[in-house]
């Protein structure tokens, strides 16, 4: 019997011709898993595929719940957003993939799992990193990034194994998708001065083409993540497919970076995440409401540091579980609803409230019912800004702007006066 | 001869009303001074208005130039964004006023300044502090927050001595305006369950009220401040005025806020900042292209502390001073174009370039032309990985994920398999 | 019937004069709370002379397990130091007589509490923000704080009212003290210049007069806490006393600080903490044994907010408790044994070793049983170094150092060298 | 004419072998550079010797004044130190050499260059990013990373070409050393519950051969660095040397770590600084008295990016240099004086005195002189206060401490009571 490897199926060309490469070039018999993470993949044709291909076996599992439960909802909480800009969508899924693979290979007594990443993305670092702390048993095989064949190579060594070449494959480009959004690189993307072309996109509609109406949401939040949508409870799974038709339909959630990967170079990628942005404006609006100041302060901090570790795929270090204790005691008090409007490429906030809410309209009024202490001001003033009086009494005259106020000539505040008396 | 305080003068009911009561009360001899720092105040109305009621001397001084250079270029280096969200427009014009107040006490003798500020905002902490890091020696006086009048014990004060109580009285909003970005508060905002109505915003078009083609721009960085709009060389203060118009009109920069304010309590604010958050935008597409990853990951907690001292009232504080150093010395190669579209209240950045681009297409490419060594990434992986495989090696089985992911059960996977071989 | 407050009671003259004062400025009766947290109080003369001066009732608890348990354990998970000097002892102790003195009111129906802190110290801070945050109907009274008595008048005052006043008023020192340390500060300490005398400390030896020859002692640790010292189990409370006298003799502690406190000013304090930097010294290297690089580079930032917080009077914040469930998760593998010696002043690791211990002498080591991949570092060190070889390839030959570089001189290397051939 | 390589030589086995090794592996001449960066190492030896192996070429530049200018200062003005253990004397070191080799090899026109070092350490990676920052045409060869010999083998090898191997092989440690400090690894130390053998230290002396009277010296400081050794004006390097001299006599400066290396490895080092401890501690006590409270809480973050970037080998990276800027405001009133006491192998402040003190005696005396506004705390403490108050207000009775709290038993307190009336 031939020792066994596990390889993530998407059905595409690579992995297609990796079934057959595993076999010639290690030995191995192949048994494929293909994941549904929301991406819409038509599971029962890529089953067939794998095997007709030469899988000995074809697994397919729909894992778009647990998806939603254990990756989604964490990144939702710590709002998370690489270098600002992107969500992470891909690089959450890697994590569960690689899960995924290893529980597989252990259930079937297989000696290695393999990915069809390539040898410069960041993907590669995720599963790799993520089986070896899994199981460090495991072997883990890039075919793509081994074998060295460019794409014409490729196809011809497909053609020759009879491997199926799917007519996208004049896709101009490449393209990663799950719940948390869609990600699109490559071709003429591949210049950052070039515009995004509409054919980049496929969840968002063109500005042009969105209603000239807004639609008016609700979403319902329960420390930290959200329950109902206009009222309406429902899987978490489900409330984001359902908001990626809902907002992409508005033309929200495209998004366009240039960015620094972990493997040192920079890449340009078109992201569209109507739902995430949808869901993480929301989060974040309830938060303002619910959070004292100082973890208004702080928690962005915990969210860089937690957003860098799964971009860098460190979903599975022990740093990133600290993080989450953090986080998650955050959330105990994030619940509440806010209201959005969903309007030509925009999410809006317009109104949030809870009854965690720090907000005391008592408080805050300009109006007669105001119950602040104005006269509680004078004194915290005083000492609040006593480091900086005593630091401008010892170095008055000194120099930098110390001179400049110093030396200020007189006859300067009158030349600039439009005129004085 | 009296002594004289220099009030910080507007024009407005709160104001007027402090020169004579600032005469009554401190027996000082009046000298106002009215800003113009891009708020398109009528100067020439509001220096013959404090006459009137009473200034022994009312000065007025075009500070825009100033302001722009000397405040909004660093700022707009740092990407300052109080709580991710506010430009800080009010905040950044505060020094500055302050700063001319003491120029003008100084010049004229005054033993005190006074500004308008009540007792719970922010702004009387950035005017107390700064003036005192200025000139210890002043005194600082702010009438709103002393005397104690009701709005209406006021209005019959002003009418009592013949203060012109102007029309706009009823204004159900509190605002403030520079050429930063304009501001909005009170009234129904007060319950941020509201969403804000038209009437809270003056310079930006609703979006149902927007063009219905985009307008197209493009941003000449040198150093990180820009210096042409669209080939057009000019001075940054006019760029900023001119963006507000065009940005304005496409409904860009609402922002809708419940912010934590220094004094301790939240409260709910509107913004305007068209053309700070259309060079916002350029600026930061421009770093991304032209900043190594490690500052694109630092950059952010030194923004985030550089926007917090200003919210705070510490722009004259050396903390201040030292982030600027850094910020200044990050931004020698941000230099290059920014196209951008505005359309429907965004603004959607369309490429970018850079002498001094980082992007490097020959390493980012998925093409023929790819120089990145795919085979370094296996030495990479295995080294940056290390650490967390330690861990998990040493804690197997030992609880947490790692409990999960050993007692997975063989049988769960064939189970929610939908249906292997 | 009197309304009553509650009063922290020292046995001192401050809170002896407190309790005559109160009745007789408030009209309140006094109930008066002298806690043992360690410092080696006699609580019986204590609880007598509150009686004598005028309390309507005195109690006394000694609270010293609870303090080590529920404040110092944290303290020492979060190797908290303020300022990276500062172990915290009095801040520490402030929240726990904070709890204690409302639920003493909330049992005995009192309307106040008081304390007897001055208008300048961190201490007020800390207790009037506990309290309110407890139980925000009691007021808090600061006698000293209000009373504007002179030392010389309160000194009248307690004669004039039969309160007695005791013979250590020559003290040239304000000392608190409790078992996390003890502070020392005022008179001649007040210059920075002047170095401590020896009667500034009690609890440590001077290096003079330590013994000759080291204590080395070993302490188990359980979750980041310590459980054995020497191999016998005891609790913590008393871990830290038998630890103030053995390090304390061997000098060690002494810690000479010029600090920044809360209300803005700088003072000049001297610390005697044997116990505590044993504690904290051993506990860190248990987790340079058992933490991943990440959370070694990470906690750090964590553990400077949390002595921050706890300086600043935070202790009941919910920012607080975040950091504590960050930290608590760090915790969860620094388990295992230290060996320390205390000689002359200075505590020393003379080895540590851990069941988690992630070091891993097979791949540390240069024998022949080495096990790391040295050729991995080939692949690492190209990516790793890539953001910084493409920044240095853009900006070759454009200045600073880029300038530097490409212009050096090879005269300049043939002229310094030594002698080439 | 053979292409030519620049060898860092050290005058060991190691880099000794190389010349032979490159010679006949690459067939490269093999040009030389030895310097001099305080090590105390025999330069004129260690020329000659090379050419005895058969370099063509023996380079010797005394580097240590360039060494203390460059690199120590910006350490010291950064606090620098790895892990808070470390002060980092070889990472410093490695930029440097580099360089030179950079400089030699285009002095030359050689084409490659050449270090010692394996491939676990951090030094291959700081000497493969420098050489690659500042000349990336360079080719860069670690010939003990290459060849793959057993340390038998490389003896063989010596003997089979006459490369005297010196009598110090026995040597059971691994030792690096210059100005800054020095380190130990290897043989014992692997054992991380060993404590290091006296055998370990060369530069210090052990606790026991001390002087029983401590050593009192001044240092003063301008700018951050110091420039006089009781006042003694001498250049930078000339004081690290004395200061090692003087405090390793008293035994100052031994650090033991188990550190996390940028390869993804523990290691045990044990380091020898007895200047580099001193200085630190000294200029850490002028910053405490010069700072404001805001950069006393902001530099440390700093601080530890500079120390992680030092040692991660990016010295040439744009973030160092922006950190750097920031670090070089913040020293521009780091000028005074520091007593401090050398003793038993503590440095100990006596007294620390500075024109830009920013401790007030006026406002931190607790005499009669007192000039603080006590009445400003009360306002202070109230806005301080008031987000954790409202936070208290809004969740009173709500679980965690709040329930603690509210069901604080009536009883529990009696019960605790020692003896109320």
């Amino acid at each position: 019997m031939k020792p066994k490897v596990v390889l993530a199926y998407s059905g595409g060309l690579d992995t297609s011709v990796a079934i057959k490469w595993l076999g010639e070039t290690y030995g191995y018999d192949v048994i494929t898993v293909a994941l549904d993470v929301g991406e819409g993949k038509d599971l029962a044709f890529v089953q067939e595929k794998a095997l007709k291909v030469g899988a000995v076996e074809s697994i397919v599992l729909d894992v778009r719940e647990e998806f939603a439960e254990r990756f989604l909802k964490p990144a939702l909480k710590a709002n998370a957003m690489y270098e600002g800009k992107y969500p992470l969508a891909t690089a959450l899924s890697r994590p569960l993939i690689a899960e995924k693979l290893v529980e597989v290979a252990e259930a079937r007594g297989a000696v290695a799992v393999a990915h069809g990443c390539t040898g410069k993305g960041n993907d590669q670092v995720r599963f790799d990193v993520a089986v070896a702390a899994l199981n460090p048993n495991l072997q883990v095989i890039a075919p793509v990034r081994e074998w060295g064949m460019s794409r014409d190579e490729e196809i011809a060594y497909a053609e020759r194994h009879n491997i199926p070449v799917s007519a996208n494959l004049d896709n101009p480009f490449s393209v990663d998708q799950n719940l948390w959004g869609r990600s699109c690189e490559c071709g003429v993307l591949e210049d950052p001065w070039n515009a995004p072309p509409e054919a980049a996109f496929e969840w968002t509609k063109a500005l042009a083409d969105t209603p000239d109406e807004p639609a008016v949401i609700e979403l319902t939040f329960e420390k930290g993540v959200p329950t109902e949508l206009d009222g309406v409870a429902m899987p978490f799974y489900e409330m984001i497919a359902r908001l990626n038709q809902l907002a992409g339909a508005h033309g929200v959630g495209r998004i366009d970076h240039v960015e620094n990967r972990l493997v040192g170079i920079k890449s340009r990628e078109v992201y569209e995440c109507p739902a995430t942005i949808t869901l993480l404006t929301a989060h974040k609006e309830l938060e303002f409401l619910t959070h004292t100041r100082d973890i208004t302060r702080f928690k962005p901090i915990v969210e860089q540091k937690w957003s860098e570790l799964i971009y860098d795929g460190l979903w599975f270090s022990p740093l990133k579980q600290a993080l989450d204790a953090f986080i998650e005691e955050t959330q105990q008090h994030v619940s509440g609803k806010v209201r959005l409007a969903l309007f030509k490429g925009q999410v809006t906030v317009l109104g949030r409230t809870s009854p965690s809410s720090l907000y005391d309209e008592k408080l805050a009024t300009y109006s007669k019912d105001d119950l602040f202490d104005h006269t509680a001001a004078v004194g915290f003033i005083k000492l609040w800004g006593l480091p900086t009086n005593i630091y401008a009494s010892v170095h008055r005259g000194e120099g930098t702007h110390g001179q400049q106020i110093v030396e200020r000539k007189i006859h300067q505040v009158d030349a600039s006066v439009g005129g004085g008396i």
